[in-house]
């Protein structure tokens, strides 16, 4: 992107809106109907994987690390045991 | 998360709505200015992104792939000739 | 909200922010099931109409009058004898 | 809407993701700078409104009724002494 110059507009900030808009452009294959034409989510779904890794990158964050992290935390919160078939918040188990 | 048994959950418009709700909260990190504390916002850009992951997976798609296919489209899109230093639509260029 | 001095806080910007953040928690109720609890619903859906109210007054436009020519103008696009029992969008039918 | 027959796609989680998406596309006007025509400001927050009465509707609870409710709350959490000139959460305070 560096050769457009188009970094000046990559504000942590501006990223955050962007991956904001794109999901609910993502979230519009799916508006009315469970079913969504793949070609068409894979376009979107890039266009919010872009922003996410831009701001990841502009914020010097591994996305690789900052997901396995999460995941390990949601591991510590979601015991197993408790959380089997369920899709409550952990604090309600 | 197999383990979990929280895949029946992951209907792909499920996961389309995490994605826009977890950018919602990101988004938040930035609601009132624009600078923001780099933890939080690790720890929502990590949600975003495995939700996104996630949908990715569900659909069979490969995250990296669209990313790059969704780049070379981009590319043809706004030729750098026009595009420097702007942030117009390519239709409007 | 005069009496606690955030006007300086409510720029358009930052409130259109506020109503995709607020949106994010209302699609919250509905992340994993079509039905949600009516009460939560009710308190993030004022937050989603607050905020669109404030951004509203901050540019000096009438809620109702918008509504309302949005409305005149779906209207114009959607004749009623091709837009029967469709979701289509207008330039699909 | 009646006359178009598209009630049945009303349900209230589509109408919640309808807001969610309109949300987005209303962040859009001010995705790159913080300010935006005031004209397509106005047209993407009518679509914002218009699903949010929608829900409203739907649900049967009153727009009004609802915004008033959570200004009383939001009025007891947050203090006139304490919140003045600041955008931190109540909890915070």
């Amino acid at each position: 992107m560096t050769e457009r110059e188009w970094v000046q507009f990559h504000r942590p900030e501006n990223l955050a809106k962007s991956i904001a808009i794109e999901a609910g452009e993502l979230l519009e294959c799916y508006q009315w109907r469970g079913d969504a034409d793949r070609e068409r989510v894979a376009d979107e779904l890039a266009d919010v994987l872009t922003y996410a890794l831009l701001l990841a990158d502009r914020l010097d964050l591994d996305p690789e690390r900052i997901v396995l992290d999460k995941l390990e935390r949601t591991r510590a919160k979601y015991p197993v045991e408790k959380a089997r078939g369920r899709s409550a918040k952990y604090d309600q188990l």
